[in-house]
């Protein structure tokens, strides 16, 4: 990556890099979707699924065989409000036992064949000799939020190329499908935040428990989103002034994640409410990647049902989860193959020599 | 199999034989699966499930690494009333592409990493000659359900038995997790009036479009579940006898594999509407079956929201689909292998040396 020119300059032209996916490859895919054995759509969301994911691929024989998980790691200056019930260490703590496998989306990731990356963009703690993840570091956490932007816009935009140039790197070595999945303790409240900016529902609608916190714990978090909103109000004019002042290095990263992705023309599956408000802040960006991006599930943070609305978007399911790290990503990466090999792998009616309906 | 008593006796016997899964067990999954570095139940119902096939397997470390789709087939003498825009034909041909790979349920199950195993246990052809499907044929379909009982009682348990010997097997060659699927052309016919009978709705509230019904064609379904439901109203005195009158020899047979399953302690995950109807049936002849299966999706068929409601089953996902063959209950077999890969693989806060919540 040069650096004669700004990052912001940078980002603006891999934004414009992306281009549409194809109507007349969704037409196909409908075509050999509905001659195959079975009743015409009976496989409801399963075909809408298959049929997004050869639109994107531009084939009518999808495959998401190869899938990868990228993690984006960063703290969050904010947390010095008391915001989370659980210490800024754990974020570096987790980053460790996502390296060494031990964490929910090391399982989850391994039981759906994808693989997980992990990179730190914004870990408080120098990782800098930390074993077993990418090292894209740019800054040690953000700036308190409650009391003036969390990045620079060059800052913010340097954090949103590293995911730009995650995502190029994944589609180099062949994957055909992309999680999105972070880790932050802070991070719901940078997504509330950005979320309740570029919809313009209050601090109260989008804020929820995280982690744990009990209902005075919401209440504070409430009143520091909110405060949160008014010292960036200036800012707040486009959307990479609004993703600095009040989004998160790594979600930041994952906004770049998706930008990449639809760049490359390789389809990303979104995980819950911290990625939902990187996916949000990537489409305002780039409304092209809208193209390219998939919800997973809805989470339990009230945050995620107000973004996705404002998306018009449908999660796939529903397991009242919250942990992030991409676990949603993953379970629905599950759905996303079963989708594709059955697209691909059926059998034609004329195939099978099996008799079509009467009413036919 | 010895055939010196009745079916129904042998029946009777494996009723008896099934007992109850300790709950002892559950509490020691929740301690286990509170340890774990997340924060406690923040992944949601994957928890749950992950505690109750730790529950039904007796350990804190589940393992649902072999699964099975146990796909029955059978045909209906009630699409004589012409309740179906299919013909009965398509049972037997779509035996022919489950064999050799092309259906739905092939590709599906395959990416999920399950066997699929195909009984003929009711088709009106001969199939004694076909390869690669289980031969357990005890009549080749059901009578007239509309007119009279679509079978005997004894007939009946024969069919139920053939499940029974099949989940048997399952579990002897180390299948971990069973799903059922199912073909045969009218059963929606057949679930609409079994779920009617059991839980007491009208014919209307169950009845759907099937394969492709038009409005006219769903409203004179409702006319031949209701005209079934009286000519066995005599008959529908208990869970065997209404299985008998207004079931299916594949429906019976699913039936047979949810208490086989039970017996054998195996976790059994239920697909559809006429899944679901087998497994109400089940439900009823053996309530404590209930502790071994899991809904996985609400299929459009509107009666088998009626039926799950009617168990207080809530399903892990809501897609749209109507294909049947197992192709829900596959893909909940992806969310139950992640919930137990994670339960079983994640490292506890004390192992991976991350900091628990401020506020415990």
């Amino acid at each position: 990556m040069t650096t004669d020119t700004t990052f912001q300059d940078q980002l603006t032209a891999v934004i414009y890099s992306v281009t549409p996916t194809e109507p007349a490859a969704e037409d196909r895919a409908w075509e050999r979707l509905d001659s195959l054995t079975k009743p015409p759509r009976s496989l409801g969301r399963l075909e809408q699924i298959a049929a997004r994911i050869a639109r994107i691929q531009g084939t009518d024989h999808p495959s998401v065989d190869t899938k990868s998980i990228l993690l984006m790691a960063g703290d969050h200056g904010v947390v010095a409000e008391g915001v989370s019930p659980f210490p800024q260490d754990v974020t570096w703590q987790m980053v460790a036992n996502f390296s060494a496998g031990g964490a929910a989306i090391n399982q989850i990731a391994r039981s759906v064949g994808a693989e997980v990356e992990v990179y730190d963009v914004g870990v408080a703690r120098d990782l800098a000799d930390f074993p077993g993840i990418r090292h894209a570091n740019v800054a040690h956490g953000t700036d308190n939020m409650a009391q003036g932007p969390a990045m620079t816009r060059e800052l913010c935009a340097q954090a949103v190329l590293v995911g730009v140039e995650a995502a190029r790197e994944a589609a180099e070595r062949g994957v055909q499908l992309i999680g999105t999945g972070e880790m932050g303790i802070g991070n719901t409240t940078a997504a509330a935040a950005l979320t309740a900016a570029f919809t313009g529902v209050s601090a109260e609608t989008v804020v929820g428990a995280g982690t744990g916190l009990d209902a005075a714990g919401v209440a504070h978090k409430a009143e520091v989103v909110a405060l949160a909103l008014k010292a960036n109000a200036d800012l707040l004019t486009d959307a990479l002034g609004t993703l600095a002042a009040v989004g998160g290095l790594e979600i930041a990263a994952l906004a770049g994640v998706i930008i990449g992705a639809a760049e490359e023309g390789v389809a990303v599956v979104s995980d819950g409410f911290i990625s939902g408000a990187a996916m949000l802040a990537a489409i305002k960006l780039c409304p092209l990647a809208a193209e390219y991006v998939f919800p997973s599930h809805l989470s339990v943070e009230p945050g995620h049902r107000v973004l996705l609305d404002a998306l018009d978007l449908e999660p796939v399911f529903d397991l009242d989860m919250r942990l992030g790290e991409g676990t949603g990503a993953a379970l629905a990466m599950g759905v996303i193959d079963a989708a594709c090999e059955m697209m691909s792998g059926m059998a034609t009616f004329a195939e099978a020599g099996v008799s079509g309906s009467e009413a036919e």
